[in-house]
């Protein structure tokens, strides 16, 4: 498929899709913060073929998304990591997770929570919020050019 | 691209890309949400070829991400709308355009800023938090099975 790129262009949606966009790309980002590191866990656990793989890790490392770092057993081996780019990109991988939760059919055998670490409890619903803490609803927002004055 | 649908699996990610992950799609989200409606003027937005966006818009609207309405002119022509399940959507593009603000070079001709409608003031950046309300870093997340309990 053709794609024409968007990086140079003014919103910042379609620049992120730009480098995170590809289907694949987060899937991989959601393996590694899941834990799977090398090459060969992303394999398996995607099930995809091996040069899309190495081209989408290629790319997510190009974008400073994720870093190769020795593997940590002192081995010969490297492992994939996520920068502090790509660990800023979780909270769009949770709020797509839950947009998940609620609007695509769940599998009844295993469903899955997540939850904070220490004290077990599921997460609250991401929402979009004012600066004085507010929720607001898609229709409250708007998107308008930054005028720069003085100071 | 061979790609492996994903829609059976159980992680909400997956299947929440299995629907929308497509590049092209979310910025069809994007423009809907943005008050572009009509086929041609997406066609236009987008720059894409019309086949693909025909292809995704009636992805899109299989998946009950977007409906078809009349336009509101009382004219002849159709014009697409988000559905609830693609207003909930919003949230994680918002994330995304924040993502983006964060991470990838910026157009400096022309900066957007997300703002509430009513006060003008920028939007809070979005974050993931307990149901009790603190923020919580990714690496506070854990996935676990739900046990249903009894009651």
């Amino acid at each position: 498929m053709k794609r024409k790129s968007l990086d140079g262009a003014v919103c910042s949606i379609a620049r992120s899709l730009d480098q995170v966009g590809e289907w694949w790309s987060l899937l991989i980002v959601r393996d590694v913060f899941r834990g799977k590191r090398r090459f060969g866990e992303l394999l398996e656990s995607l099930g995809l073929a091996r040069n899309i793989l190495s081209a989408r890790l290629k790319r997510l490392v190009e974008c400073g998304v994720l870093e190769m770092r020795p593997a940590g057993d002192g081995g010969p081996y490297k492992e994939y990591a996520l920068t502090a780019k790509g660990q800023d990109l979780i909270v769009t991988l949770i709020a797509l997770e839950q947009w998940g939760n609620r609007w695509t059919a769940c599998d009844p055998e295993a469903p899955l929570l997540r939850v904070e670490r220490a004290t077990g409890e599921e997460i609250a619903p991401i929402q979009i919020r004012s600066r004085d803490g507010r929720p607001l609803a898609a229709a409250d927002l708007a998107l308008v050019v930054r005028s720069d004055g003085p100071g």
